[in-house]
């Protein structure tokens, strides 16, 4: 886009030019001083934190030697794959050991600037912690075919396995969350929720890390599902869009402040389905193995196996069609 | 990509790409025409409109002063901290007032080219408006720092405020809404909705500009929120993914023509809280103080303060279990 | 971001360093070996496939010269826009009959590398398609003039068409949809369902491409809006965000596979409205005429023209409001 100032008389312009000159840095000025009255939401002087366009980065570079060939290089093979996988395993070594290192720093709520030898010792963790991460991808890929054969025998509209792998935003989010899983396993701070962030928002579906979920796990279209961090899924389970695995109300402690980490989360069996918008709700709540829960139903007591729910039939209205309602 | 295009016999390829050469002339040729035949969805030949790729470089630069340190830039501190918040408003000065004298041009709709003279005039209360809007991102600095509060204090999961501020799309979308809304109260037309639905593409969470929202505001996960154009929300407000804050239906005009800017969607008291995919339709419903709102409810008159509403319990059918049911 | 890596004595560093790389090379060739156990989720030495990237690309192209002066260009008119469209013409001509051959060359499930004679035959046929493509466009012009037209009858929230044009997610998603559709009329493989998902995960919207839209359609808000691949939808139909339209069940073959094409999903008459986080399922499901469809309905049986189907109203309970409940 080319410059739209329109050129004035250079008198006038150059003390109008001035005076906001002038106004500019005076409201720079007062934003700053409300970093000191305003202080909750700044991070200055402090060590920096995990990044996460830097995430979203090591994220493409993950899928990239998850699903080789599937993603932004073409005419991979196996000759030059070992390059591949070489090359992005060296990059992802660098930064990733730097990023663990600052999510170690603030994991700890470590809020004064790390001495460097402080810095160093994290950064050796974080090392060691990303070599043990690397161990873990061949497990992951396997668990991975497991979820993409529950997409193609789970979805007709799907022509094939090709399809699926670069299409459906289940995929991607299923993917980001084993991976976080794993992450959290190894207990990383702050960068599994940045990358399941980073899936919610490309796709629309929000799994929390801890959440805990079986083999051939198959979410479909997958808009607006929530999975609730402490969820425990069995395995050969299918979710619709609009899903929600949520809370029911937050015990407080004595303090009046939520209990954190308690079982919030409703745990679901073996084969379950559960159909779009459906909402589950509670910690005490287990949906047995084999039951279908059908879409809008609204659910927040257990129900026995090979149980199916619906909600009641909606209530029909004639009406002569000109008066539209909500 | 390395290009694919295979190589012919020179005789043959010359002429198969002549006839495709004049092809795409043609078809180009037709397309253009449709411009003259269909008028309503070309600008050709009109003042430029605001840039949705721009507005989006200008809310990451809002992001950027509003929350240092939390976003792009690493190792900020009070030394350097003058320097970006003086750059940034340097280059957003030029940026949005050219942006502004835009939105004023199609605000007003203008439909032919304005006058050299018209555009500096609209430049020049383009600049007024940034100096305006830059005086007041110190107390909008102040009402998000409410706002992150709320979420810390209504979530179990998450683990720090820091989680928060780079992880939560609730809070980009309520950033993006205060921002946005004050644009709207400095008459800017057309910018706030694009800063909106930058910010629904990114989260999922639709806030139109328009609505009035109390402080210390928190949206859980958010996909699927609407919270529409003539809402009013009281403080310590929390809502979860998929509520509908929404109309009825719409008045028409004696000509048939929607009436445009009535009161159409609902007001909601201090302390409410709606729970996952709840729908609350009409400009009449007002929701007291202390209300609760149960998932999936569908409401669409007023509740008393201190009601809690929920919807009835589904029906369970138990089956075999092999002949699952939508 | 400036390197983190601490400066460590040279000799301790050089063991140190020495033992990490010989790790991650040895980590590469584990996951490299599972490329072997695990084959379903590589696709090393085939063929390429289409690349979503590139089909990014391709869309804001076409949006370019569908809504020319709305989008990335400004100061376009008549002088000039048949270079730019004759230049977007030549560009896309090239990258998509490339992509066209690619896609062919999978839907026809070659599994193996072509032979250089079948991609030149292939890419021939993809040249041709693309010159059919763009043959369609000034008609497809026509039919999102017309769904534009509706959008501004159908929301009193728009201030007026420039903003449908460059804020609204509904016409993002319905105009990949129409273009989606005319390739799969085209028998393209793939890259229809490459160009919806890039729609959903920009809007919140999945359309498939192989549903059948009639005319002046519009959809507000849109997130979790999925229309599915078997439906049918007249002419001047209005949803709102959250609306499904999907599959009841799924009939299995005798080999207890799913069966592929099958009508599975609704078919709704003319100036139908669906409200907010309504589903409707069922192949069989057939909404008459005139009827209005109410948020949060739950709709597997077909209804008559003209109807109204509303859900019960939801059970209020009054509390003290101490305790709250989700």
């Amino acid at each position: 886009m080319s410059s739209e100032i329109p050129l004035s008389g250079p008198q006038q312009c150059k003390s109008e030019s001035q005076r906001h000159q002038a106004s500019l840095a005076e409201l720079a000025g007062k934003l700053c001083r409300s970093y000191i009255d305003v202080p909750s939401t700044h991070h200055l002087g402090h060590c920096p934190l995990p990044n996460r366009q830097v995430i979203a980065e090591v994220i493409a570079d993950l899928f990239e030697v998850l699903y080789p060939g599937f993603q932004r290089r073409d005419r991979l093979n196996f000759d030059n794959i070992l390059n591949l996988v070489g090359d992005t395993f060296e990059r992802l070594y660098e930064t990733l050991s730097v990023q663990f290192s600052r999510a170690f720093c603030h994991g700890r709520r470590q809020d004064t600037h790390c001495t460097p030898e402080r810095m160093d010792s994290l950064l050796e963790v974080g090392r060691e912690k990303v070599l043990a991460f690397f161990a873990l991808l061949p497990e992951i890929r396997r668990q991975l075919a497991l979820d993409v054969e529950a997409a193609y025998v789970g979805d007709p509209a799907c022509k094939g396995p090709e399809e699926f792998l670069i299409c459906y935003p289940g995929l991607i989010a299923v993917t980001v969350y084993r991976l976080a899983h794993a992450l959290l396993e190894l207990n990383i701070p702050l960068i599994p929720r940045l990358m399941t962030e980073w899936a919610h928002s490309r796709t629309g579906i929000d799994i929390h890390p801890g959440a805990k979920i079986g083999h051939h796990f198959f979410i479909d279209h997958g808009t607006g599902v929530v999975i609730g961090e402490t969820c425990e899924i069995g395995s050969w389970v299918k979710l619709y869009q609009g899903v929600t695995l949520g809370a029911l109300s937050f015990p407080k402690d004595e303090h009046g402040m939520l209990e954190r980490g308690t079982k919030r989360h409703p745990t679901l069996g073996d084969n379950v389905v559960v159909y779009a918008n459906a909402t589950i709700l509670g910690g005490q709540t287990v949906i047995g193995s084999g039951s279908v829960i059908g879409s809008s139903v609204w659910l927040i007591h257990s129900v026995e196996e090979n149980t199916t729910v619906m909600i009641e039939k909606p209530k029909l209205v004639v009406r002569s069609g000109d008066k539209p309602l909500a």
